[in-house]
């Protein structure tokens, strides 16, 4: 069953967003069974919306489309659609009445321009938005009835329009015959991970092993496929590959599916009923941002303390200056110090400290840019690690120190 | 002049990676004055690929395609071309020399697969790949003479040769009339904006808005073409439609082009030499990733306390335990509190303290999720704001309040 993806937008062929949303459409379709035959954006242009629709609806039998539903003069797609489909726009009350809500839950007042958010084309299924302003819709294009979705272009309310409303009207539709298992790994590099699985799709016919790189951290995914087979049988096609990935890469693997590295580190700590401290300086409040963006940090964070300046790593931390001064902020000595300080001023049973080079600027000659100090404390002592980033990117060295500063929190939890 | 961008391989089409290219290509060809009106990504399949390049040829006076040159099975895209045209491949003997010098170089033996590398179709112009193996090529498609390059998938190859081969041959036939002016907006909805706006477009002909929500930030871009006109009248034309634009938004506007949020706060920081604390609980450290992802941070940011817990609120900042008893940790009088202890811990002239439920947890009768209270103290003394943010992701209530705090820090400046 054949789908193509349709984004709508001339900040997509403009070049001025990367389209994220054509790939995670991609992704979350091959996962359901589905082939992805191709993926279009066009530009905010009535004609040329209308003639890839006409299009699109020739070949492929589900057609997921995104962008072009907000409120201002740019966003064209429910009119062009309802230009294709020659039926007329019609407002719908339960829309209109939950963009209304929204407003007023905002303590604004909705504007006229928001209004045309609660019209679609004459005989759509609308499609609730519970995320955002505007709704999707679901309508049918001639001439053989392939199934279009559209909705929003903000990937957040694509991504829960897609797994609520979306998914389970195709699911059926799906030839369900393949199964998708995905590790999730953080330590090696993309071509180390490939190498290390090399042939296992050969000893396993029917299985192909992707890739894909989300800084820092490398997903692996098992796709079993069976010719005319069923679901089950797939699934144990996928088990059995993706059993030996495991072994392979059991030093690297931290979780499956949609599991995230601080989620599985907060579930650690939550285990052991530790609690924790940060002490960073050059991940600048990352790893706590990292720990508190999902639900739940509370139960084991005390504290964070983003010591930028010597004097804060003094005065909040208690290193001593002469240390600072013997052996400059960026040492082993001084993470550890920030990693016991941070542990005494809070209480809590584990404490980490990182301090770096992030760059561009700061490096010495015998100090370079990513050079990273990552130390541990607790109740047996403080563990001290030196590490060198080989990373051109501020935020690269970033995020991958905050990652190696949670992967020694994990490790104390052991 | 239209151009369109075809990308090729599975790869894409089932979301195994992001299509940074087409951004890229879409980027650099908008830059140059052309007008990209698609982007397509298909599957390796021959049938498809052709039948894509007879589509975009009969529209686009230029295609620039990208991928399916490499040396396996699954590498089409030279030999759908020849077949496209009906013209045989030709093997290139510099091409084939260029490559085999490649794997000497690398110590290693050319495999016979490399050899169709340096195979085009029969009147194809080679592109010279300097940091890769596979050399591109260019052809012209019927019906009307579409210039069509096909160059590498390898971001880093592309790019090179783009810049080398491809722009210089096509800089010519650019119209060069158009200009773009953007401006950075954040406190106001896209949709208020919008309406802020209105008539604008209607008073310049030749001028379009354009919108792009970034949450929470919304980017408004004023672009002029003129029909037949220079570089210099797209440029008036531009800047006098920006002018009232600048008008109109006054309050939102916080820069243009490339700049940053957390960039323009640090810059007013900076300019009159005033030192930053932060005291984070809801926010749990975005305030200072959001400040310190950008270099620079270390010329005014002292520290930044994530206090999670209240026993960190009160053994880093000095909150009173009965001011967190009778009041709770959310509420004014402890951003209060949190403010003039970061203010004092650290010696910094402005420090800004948030303090919020964001959500899911954490609610009560009178505290909803998205209660926010932000403080900011500074020599003058310490003002307070509630604010409650109506969104339903807890990253949104955190990053819309880190937003806030920043807000209140530029306020704090003049």
């Amino acid at each position: 069953m054949t789908c193509a993806i349709l984004s709508i937008g001339t900040e997509i062929t403009r070049g001025e967003l990367v389209n994220t949303n054509a790939a995670w459409l991609s992704a979350a379709l091959t996962d359901l069974g589905f082939e992805v035959t191709e993926q279009v954006s066009v530009d905010d242009d009535t004609p040329r919306i209308v003639a890839t629709l006409d299009r699109l609806a020739r070949s492929a039998k589900i057609i997921v489309a995104t962008g072009g539903l907000g409120p201002t003069t740019d966003d064209l797609t429910t009119s062009a659609v309802a230009s294709f489909l020659g039926v007329p726009l019609e407002r719908d009350a339960g829309s209109l009445d939950h963009i209304r809500r929204r407003f007023e839950r905002a303590g604004r007042t909705m504007s006229p321009s928001n209004e045309k958010q609660a019209d679609f084309p004459r005989g759509a299924t609308v499609l609730a938005n519970p995320v955002g302003t505007a709704p999707g819709f679901e309508v049918t294009l001639p001439p053989s009835g392939a199934r279009t979705f559209f909705m929003p272009g903000v990937p957040r309310e694509m991504k829960r329009m897609f797994e609520e409303q979306v998914a389970p009207r195709i699911r059926d539709l799906s030839p369900n015959d393949s199964h998708q298992i995905r590790f999730r790994t953080f330590g090696l590099p993309e071509s180390v991970v490939g190498e290390k699985l090399a042939g296992i799709e050969g000893a396993h016919p029917g299985v192909t092993i992707g890739y894909r790189a989300h800084f820092p951290e490398i997903e692996v995914k098992v796709l079993a496929r069976t010719q005319a087979g069923t679901a089950a049988e797939a699934r144990d096609l996928a088990s059995a590959a993706a059993a030996e990935v495991r072994e392979r890469l059991s030093d690297v693997i931290y979780g499956e599916a949609d599991d995230t590295f601080p989620g599985v580190v907060g579930r650690e700590l939550r285990t052991r009923g530790y609690k924790l401290a940060v002490a960073e300086s050059c991940t600048g409040g990352l790893v706590g941002h990292l720990l508190t963006r999902e639900p739940g940090a509370s139960d084991f964070l005390l504290l964070d303390a983003v010591t930028y300046a010597n004097s804060a790593k003094q005065a909040v931390l208690g290193v001593d200056e002469d240390v600072l001064r013997g052996h400059g902020a960026v040492s082993g000595e001084v993470a550890a110090r920030m990693a016991e300080g941070a542990r005494r001023v809070s209480g809590a049973d584990v404490a980490l400290a990182i301090t770096g080079i992030a760059g561009p600027g700061g490096a010495t000659d015998t100090k370079p840019v990513g050079l990273v100090y990552l130390a541990v404390a607790t109740a047996k002592g403080t563990t001290v690690k030196e590490r060198i980033f080989p990373f051109s990117e501020r935020t690269q060295i970033q995020t991958v120190a905050a990652y190696a500063g949670l992967q020694l929190v994990r490790e104390a939890c052991r």
